[in-house]
This record gives C-alpha cells, sequence and structure tokens, in this order.
C-alpha cells in the first residue's frame, strides 16, 4: 500500500495531487506488460553500469599510483592490461551463466539454487550493498567529471549529486519502462564521444609519434614502488568490472533467441568495456598526463587530446550523462532484488508491494535514502567510497561462478566439462581478486562492507524467522471447527464532557449493548463532577455515570485499572469494551489544539497485552467539527 | 496528559523508566500545597531576574558608547543615573500594584481586568517573549562571563549555553518548589561578592583616590558621540530594569501580610539594583577600565579591582550562577502564563495540564525549545539578542501601569489620587522608553519583537474563535431529548487471509450483528482468491465472502468505495460499520516488517467526511502476536 493514500482527508488529498503532478497518475495492473529489448537498445539498457565503471577505476589506479611518481604511473598500461585479462574471464563466464539460466541468472538465484539458502542470502547481501555503492559512486564520479570542467562547481559536489539522485529517483518513480529508448541516447553520445577521442588521440601518436616521458611531468615520488601498492593500485582499478554481471539479470527482456542475443551483447559490451580502458589507460601513460588538484585524470587527459574547446566539454558531459544513467540501473536493480527477498520473506514486506506506478515505490525510496546518506557521509568523495565497492561486487561474482561450476555438475548437457572449467576459473580468479581486495583495503574502508555483509545476512534471517513464527501462529491448524461464542458485551464509554460528540457514541453503545457505564477521569477535584453527572443524567438517564479518582492527573492508566477491576469484580465472563467517542477537527492545523486523549487510549489498549480473556475491543465513533 | 504515558507497551516502559529516572516518580495532585516565603527566601525567589540584568545592561552601555572613544565612555555614569532614576520610578509603580492586586498582578492579569480583552493579549504576547529572552540572555551573559575568565571556552558558548538550559529544564520537570531554598544559594553568592567588590572598589578609590583618564585608556573614536548613540546606549542599558514586575505576580506566596511584606522585598531589591548597577558603571569610569575582545567589560572592572586571583573567579562564577538562576525564573513564568492564557482558551489546551510532578510539562518544553532556538539562531551572542529584549518588557510595563490608573480610577480607595499619578508617571515614562528602544535598535533586531507580539496576539484570537466555535458546535442545546435510535448494523470485515487472527473479529461481529460480510482486496489477480474463498467457506461458513478488484493496488480506496456503494445499493437505513482484525506484533521493531493496512485503513475511515447519515464506526479487535 502506498503511503498518504487516503483519499479522504484533506491532508491526504493534497499530498496525493502533489504526488501525482510529480510522479504522474496511477496505473492499473494491466498496464504490466512485457516489452522485449533489440541488441541495440539492450546495449544501452544493460551496459552504462559496466562502461561509466571507466570513470573511477582510471581515476583510483592513478591516485594509487601517483604516490610512487614516475615509477608508480609507468605501471598504469600493465595493470590496464591484467584487468582487461580478467575482464575476459568474468565476461566469458558470466556468458556461461546466460546459457545456464536462460530465465534470469542474478547472483542471488544462482548462489540460492546451487549453494544453499546462506550462500544466496550472501549474494543477495553483496548485491544489495554493490547497488548502493554503484548509485553512489556513479553520482559522486560523474559530478567530479563536471566539476573538472567548471573548477567553480568542486565545493558543491554534494548538492549536485543529491540533486541528480533527486531527479533520479523522481523518474523511477514515474515508472522507468522506456528505459530502452530514452537512456540509449547518453550511453550512445558517451560511447561515441569517448570513441572518437580516443582514435583521436592513437592516430595523433601514432603519426606524431610524440610520447612524453612520465619522469618530465610526474610529481617525486612519495613512497616507494611496492609490492603492495602495485596491488593496491590493481585492486582500486578491479572497480572497472563492477555491472558486467547485469546481462546476465536480464536475459528474459532480449528479442527471442534470448540468450543468444544477450550472449552476443555480453560479448560487444566486453570488447567496448576492453577498448575504452586500455585505450584510456595506455594514452595517458603515452602522453604522460598528469592531473592537478580537483580535476580527474580522465578529464586531464581528454583536455590533453582535444584541448579544452568544445570535444573535451562534450566528453566531460557524456561523463556524466553516462554516469547518471548508471546510477539509475541501481533503481531498476536494487527494487527488484529487494523485492525478491521480500518475496521469499528476507526483508519486509512492503518491499513487494507494486506502487501507483507499477514500480516498487518502497525499494525506490529506501535505495535513495541509503544513497543519500552515503554521499553526505563520505562528502561527495568518490575516492572514498571505492575502497567499500569492490567487496560486494566480487563477492557476488564469485559466489554466481561458483554457483555455476555446482550447475554444470548437476546438469551435465554437452560440453559440461569445458562449461564447469570455463566458471571455474572465473570462480577461482574473482576469489583471488576478492581476497587481493579485502586485504589491501581493508583499512581505508573495505572493513564497512566486510561487516555490512554478513550483518545484512543476519538481519535477512531474522526477518524470515520472524515472519515464520507469524505464520505458525496465525495458522488455524488445531482449532477446534466450532469456535466458542464471543461473550455478550459490557460497553465502557470514557466521557470528557456532555456534548454532541457523546450522542453517536451513546447510541452505538445501546444499540450493541443492555450494560453500558460512562466513565470520568477526574484529575482536578472539585465541584465540577457533581454539575457534570446532573447533565448526563438528564440526557442520558439510561446510562450508568462512574467518577474514577485519577491523583496523578493521568487519563489512561486509571480507565485501564477501572477496565479491569469491573472485569474481576464482575467475574461473569464477560467483559468491558470500550466505546471511544472521537472528535475530528476540520482542519489538520487544529489538531494540536486537541488534548488527542482519544489516541493515547487506543494505543495503550491495542498495545495492552492481557494474560486471560481476548483483547480488548475498541470501537471508534468518529464526531466531525465542520468548521 | 503526558506524552509516552502508556504504561501497557514496552516501548512506553522503558521510556517511562527513563523518565522516572530523570525527573522522578510521579506526585499526586494533593502534594500541590502552597508554602509560604519569607522576606529573605523571597527576595532569592523572586530578584534573581531583575539583580542579574547588571551582567548584560552594563555590557550593552559601554558597547554602546565604546565607539565614541574616550568621550563616549564618559558618559557611562549619566546614563547609569538616568537608568537608575527611571528604576526608581518603576519600582514605585510596581509598589502600588502590589497594593491593587494582593493577590498576584501580572501584566496580563492587570491589562486583562482594566484594559479590556486586546491590551491584555498584547500585555501576555509581550510577558511570554520577555520570559523567552530572559532565558536565552541570561544563559549566554553567564557563559559570557566564564567564557571570559577562561577565554578556552569562548568558542563553544553555544553548546554550554544549551547544556545549562538542558539541566535547567530536567531540574524544572521534577518540580522546583524548592526554590526558596536551593535556589537562594548562588543569589547570596552573588550579593555578597558584587557587594563586597563595589565596597573595596569605593574604598581603594576613596583611599588612594587614583581615577584613571578615560581619554588614556580607551581607543580612538569611530563616530562621533550624536544624541542618537546616547539614546541608543540608554535603551540597551534599560534591560537593566527587566525582570523588576516579578514580585508583583508572586504576592500570593509571601508569608502574611502579604502585601506589606512583597512591598519591603521590592524596595530592598530596587535598592540593591541601583547600588550595584551605579557603584559598578561609576567605579568602571573612574578606573577607566576598558575590555579586550572576548572579555566583559564586568569581568574587565572585577579584574581590574581584585586582580586575576580567587575573588575574581568567585564574582564571574557568582555571575553565571545568578543568571543561570534568572534563566531558572522564566521556567517558573513562562509555563504559568502560558496555563493562563490556555485556560481562557488562548493557547492550547495542552499547555494547561499538570504533569507527573505537578509542573506544566508542555509550557517547559515549550519554553525549552524556543530558547534553544534562539540560542543557536542567535549562536550564543548576547549583545546580537539584546535588541529584541526590552521591547517586550517595557510593552508589558507600559500596559501594566496604564492599567493600574484606571484601576485607582475605579476603585477610588483613599489616596487613589496620589497611586493614579505615580502609576501615571510610570506608565508615561515606561512609554518613552518604549518609543526610544523601539526607534533606537529597530533596524538590529527590535522590530522582530515588534512583529512576535502582533502575530502572537493574532494566534491567541484564532485560537479562541477555534475553541469557541468547537463547543458551539458541541453544545448540546437545541438538540431534542429523545435521540434518534441508532440503526441496526450492517458489519463489514476487510479480510487478509484465513488465520488466527481472523476469529475474534468474525465472533465479535456476529455477536452484535447478522449481516456480515467479509471483503478481500484483490490487488494481484490470479488463482489465490479462488482457493481463499473455498478456505473461508470452510472455517466461516455463515459469513459471505466478497472479492473486490483493485487494478490500482490500493487498499483502502477500493474498500471505501465498496462501503458506500453497499449502502447505496441496499438504501435500508443501515450502514455498513468496520470491523478490523489488527496483528499486534510482540515487539516494536516488528512493526516495520507489517503492512500496516489496518492503520491506514483507520486513517482513512476516521478522516473520511460523509455527506449524509452517520460517520462511520470503526472497531478495531487486536491479536496479539506472541513471538
Amino acid at each position: 500500500m502506498i503511503p498518504g493514500e487516503n483519499l479522504a482527508s484533506i491532508k491526504g488529498f493534497m499530498i496525493n495531487k502533489l504526488k501525482y503532478s510529480l510522479i504522474g497518475s496511477p496505473l492499473p495492473s494491466t498496464s504490466l506488460a512485457e516489452e522485449r529489448l533489440n541488441k541495440v537498445r539492450a546495449l544501452a539498457a544493460f551496459s552504462p553500469d559496466a562502461l561509466s565503471s571507466l570513470a573511477y577505476a582510471n581515476q583510483e589506479i592513478y591516485l594509487g599510483l601517483l604516490v610512487a611518481g614516475a615509477a608508480g604511473l609507468s605501471l598504469q598500461f600493465p595493470i590496464a592490461l591484467a584487468i582487461t585479462i580478467l575482464l575476459g574471464i568474468v565476461a566469458l563466464s558470466y556468458a556461461q551463466t546466460i546459457r545456464g539460466y536462460p530465465s534470469g541468472g542474478g547472483s542471488y538465484v544462482v548462489a540460492h539454487e546451487n549453494l544453499g539458502v546462506l550462500p544466496g542470502l550472501v549474494a543477495g547481501g553483496a548485491l544489495l550493498l554493490d547497488y548502493i555503492l554503484t548509485a553512489a559512486v556513479s553520482l559522486t564520479a560523474g559530478v567530479a567529471a563536471i566539476a573538472s570542467a567548471f573548477p567553480v562547481l568542486w565545493p558543491y559536489r554534494v548538492w549536485i549529486a543529491l540533486s541528480i539522485l533527486l531527479v533520479i529517483m523522481l523518474l523511477n518513480m514515474r515508472g522507468l519502462r522506456e528505459s530502452g529508448t530514452a537512456m540509449a541516447v547518453p550511453v550512445y553520445i558517451f560511447l561515441f564521444s569517448y570513441i572518437a577521442m580516443l582514435i583521436f588521440g592513437l592516430i595523433r601518436a601514432a603519426v606524431l609519434g610524440d610520447p612524453v616521458p612520465l619522469a618530465t611531468t610526474a610529481p617525486p615520488p612519495i613512497e616507494p614502488l611496492s609490492l603492495f601498492l602495485v596491488m593496491h593500485a590493481f585492486s582500486t582499478g578491479c572497480t572497472a568490472l563492477t555491472g558486467i554481471e547485469a546481462i546476465s539479470n536480464g536475459v528474459p527482456s532480449f528479442k527471442p533467441p534470448e540468450w543468444i542475443n544477450a550472449q552476443r551483447t555480453l560479448i560487444v559490451m566486453a570488447v567496448l568495456m576492453g577498448f575504452l580502458f586500455l585505450g584510456s589507460m595506455g594514452l595517458t601513460q603515452y602522453f604522460g598526463v598528469v592531473a592537478g588538484e580537483d580535476e580527474t585524470i580522465l578529464s586531464a587527459l581528454a583536455r590533453r587530446i582535444l584541448g579544452t574547446g568544445l570535444g573535451y566539454y562534450l566528453v566531460q558531459f557524456s561523463t556524466l550523462g553516462v554516469l547518471a544513467v548508471a546510477a539509475n540501473t541501481s533503481f531498476a536493480g536494487f527494487p527488484r532484488v529487494s523485492a525478491l527477498l521480500a518475496k521469499d520473506k528476507y526483508m519486509p514486506r512492503q518491499l513487494f508491494n507494486l506502487g501507483d506506478r507499477l514500480v516498487f515505490t518502497n525499494g525506490i525510496l529506501l535505495l535513495t535514502a541509503v544513497t543519500a546518506i552515503l554521499i553526505i557521509g563520505f562528502r561527495g568523495d568518490t575516492h572514498a567510497l571505492v575502497p567499500l565497492f569492490a567487496i560486494g561486487a566480487f563477492t557476488a561474482f564469485t559466489l554466481s561462478q561458483t554457483g555455476m561450476v555446482i550447475h554444470w555438475l548437476r546438469v551435465r548437457e554437452s560440453g559440461w566439462r569445458l562449461k564447469a572449467v570455463i566458471n571455474g576459473i572465473g570462480a577461482v580468479v574473482t576469489a583471488i581478486t576478492l581476497i587481493v581486495v579485502g586485504v589491501s583495503k581493508f583499512l581505508e574502508g573495505a572493513w564497512i562492507s566486510v561487516l555490512v555483509i554478513p550483518a545484512l545476512v543476519y538481519m535477512f534471517l531474522k526477518i524470515h524467522q520472524h515472519y515464520n513464527l507469524v505464520s505458525r501462529q496465525l495458522s488455524m491448524r488445531g482449532l477446534p471447527p466450532s469456535i466458542r461464542p464471543y461473550p455478550k458485551q459490557r460497553v465502557v464509554i470514557p466521557v470528557s464532557g456532555v456534548h454532541r460528540g457523546m450522542v453517536d457514541a451513546v447510541n452505538f453503545a445501546r444499540s450493541i449493548s443492555d450494560d453500558v457505564t460512562a466513565v470520568y477521569i477526574d484529575v482536578d477535584p472539585g465541584p465540577d463532577e457533581e454539575e457534570l453527572h446532573h447533565r448526563w443524567n438528564g440526557w442520558f438517564p439510561d446510562i450508568k455515570f462512574v467518577v474514577v479518582q485519577s491523583p496523578y492527573r493521568s487519563i489512561v492508566t486509571p480507565l485501564l485499572q477501572y477496565l479491569d477491576q469491573v472485569d474481576l469484580e464482575r467475574n461473569d465472563g464477560q467483559q468491558a469494551i470500550l466505546v471511544l467517542p472521537e472528535l475530528i477537527p476540520a482542519a489538520p492545523w487544529q489538531e494540536v489544539l486537541h488534548n488527542q486523549a482519544a489516541d493515547q487510549i487506543k494505543k495503550a489498549l491495542l498495545f495492552q497485552r492481557r494474560q486471560n480473556g481476548f483483547q480488548r475491543v475498541i470501537i471508534d465513533v468518529p464526531y466531525h467539527l465542520r468548521k
């Protein structure tokens, strides 16, 4: 159900009006038809996360090696080569997953089915974390790209990132099934501008052949070049691989033959990623590019190749564009995985509810909130966020690949040996990378991810246990078919005075019971209650009027005590139920002017756990004020 | 009623436990006995606000004159003399008020009785503002005194002020009727240390006779000495008079003969104020004392007379002490005036409720919140707060004195002419001062007070109008004594499934009606509802089962529409009421794991304003989960 759905109240109506103008009118469930994507649109839909990883992976490798000066920076290309090989292995592994799970093989599904519940939940937790960090890192990196072009924006990075986050959230609340088309534009602009830039740079390098030795541009080393430093740079660079699994989750969205089209798209994507990554890292090293403060290395490279002209600004804007689209993919993935987990009772049920616009509203809101907290907490600094990032992704990779090995051993279809070996290599390589990443970046922030994933798994299990306990408690099994009849009612009405708001309540009480008592809780002893009693008898002579003293001026506690005490005294199997006259003010602002005793009585009764007998029934008789 | 009073729930229990450990166990109303004060304790109870005004008045006069260099500072004593004369006039006027209103003549009461509703409300608003500013200014000035002694504290002034505010709030929540004793200690320490210091300084001046010409110590003038500058310094110095009215509010607290003891205490207080003010200002000028940055002028004077030794620190701590006690007087006054206004229906009724500890809890909380906002908003800077201050106090003075003139003209007791003249002079002088203050400090912040007082009066009138409208709407007048009988019930139960939580609800519905329908809102069409229907019929064969489609996946709207539609179709004078089965989780954290549809249905029904017929009755049947 949707928050603020209450169409009846004035407040609710105004909230809805605002909501619909922002996110559009509700859509009926029948609109939930499937729309298939061709390869061109599928590439645009599934690749932005993977392709845009370039923007922060390059930067992280650069920053990691910079401290070792020219000697460090001269390892940029070799590390890029190593990561590209890893990319090839992971891509090949996921091509297998596409073949094995044509109905969509997300890490959670594959690990859950093949490795069991716990690995599945670990993969699920890792995936959720990965989606959150993709959103946060993509936004901060995108803002860094644009702030490199316009340094005046640098101090406002957090606010810009949050604004873009808000826009993406609203777009997703509207429902983004047009994704293939609308989102394709920035992706292809990015691809064309980057490919053109790199080819231009490569031609220039080939024709002019003017390499710049890093020794002349790099700052002096602060640290010696060590194995740890290289491992560190490699592991931060591994963030380049995040997002590569997206296609394997979305196989059913492809036009038939689904798995073949998906595999081909994956291969095209991997080749493009490799080219962009190797090309940009190679040229950075070849031209000896070094970035100043407040500039990304990609921006410095673009400035070097294209000059600070129109081409350069196009590249920077297209970087922001593709990163925003990448952040957007989290808004498709996170709510879907949450809904899957919620359906299996591992996350709150509300995450499974489709909203007005047929999207998982609560999942979108949750992702937005957590992403905003990360952006604010880490002050919009990509470099501070990245250490948290790769852990989630590589945990999911490893579990998913391991799951695939088990899958092939189980199904044993033709060629299963080769397939198992390929996934096995993928599993081993990603597991090693996971360990390298975990060790080399533990103190910088990876420990947060290492703690968060088990915490999430614990939460999943607690939630699961709760839902199971609830359904066991609610089971009708063992209940006798003839259910004991509900005893006759004895009704108590708490009274604040003799006024019109009482009339409906008294009449309703009369209509369901012959035993009605009005109770006045007296917080301020004086002559008033005598007069009240007199007036009450004048209007409602058939209803007993009882005064209960409240020396501590509380309304709720004496009322509850009175109810329990009368039940005990009578001991006739009956028990008192409460009829509550409730005044409803005409406008929301007026609510602060009333004591809201009714609300407090309701809450107290609702949560009062009684040892024997039924829970007390509470009957609300509203009386609306008209002005 | 007290927030969080719900003793029944676990959460409520824990909150109460924390609350009682901070503010003590509840007190019965019978403890509200009156305790009379002798003059020594009364002076300590009512004077701190007035006496402590010294701490900021001196400072403001000094800062106001400093810009004109030595020529400006040489006017310190003349201005102090003028203000002391004003003090005498105001004290004399209030001595009359004590005589005229022996039952306690606060400005609100006097203006309301003698001048009418609107002037009374203006006085009430001015008084509330004055109490708030007394709390804020006393705290910031007290912190400035201590930060003058320990300059390392200077950057933390806001936090220190807020901490003291919190302590004062908690003490007042416990109830501070011990005020006379516990609060007397800092007041008398302040009096003795200041009087001793001034006498020591005066003797030194008389014996040694070493005046320091201001020309040798004062910085060069920034502005020429102008009439406006002098008026400005005078009007800021008028804050010295704030708090002088306190005794006239509290006459009934004195031992009999009340008004005589009160008058005598007032005279002693005025003499002490005059001595402290004239003495400190005179010595400051005589010794040519000038304060550095980050030090108050009083601190510089004390350092000059006593050296930076034990005596100096005693004076600074006693300044903080008396100012904290002064802030505390607002915590007695503000809630009492709010409660008075609330009793007359000019402020929300909750402000009139006595809390657990027989104090006006809500008033204390409100004052704390507003004071904290002021301290934070003005960054703990006394000098920025003072321009807001005198407006409220002098508005209340003027209205109260004018009211007294009318009072004497009305009662015409012996000597009424003289009394009227004295109060008349008081009214005229305070009115002139009010205008001087308003004009000379308008742009610096007085405009805020000038806007706030009418805004408060408008709010009072709106609230009054609302409460009057409500009582007119609730009046039984004109209602026929034989009230139309409540129609027979038709009951609808919204159903989420066949489970134990349903059993009590169905049985209760059966017990009050023969016409019960179970309604299932189907948000996800499929084969499930057939099976559900089958299971329902197995368990509850006598209850009709209806499926309502919800194409927009909402629960509330289709349910409301169904209820209205069936009422319309049947058109038999009956109308459907709702029986809501509600699951209550065993622990608060579990609440997030449930959809809370019951809550939303209740809210929607409660606020649904129906054109004809009664409001719908809502019946809550709770079912408690045990784990």
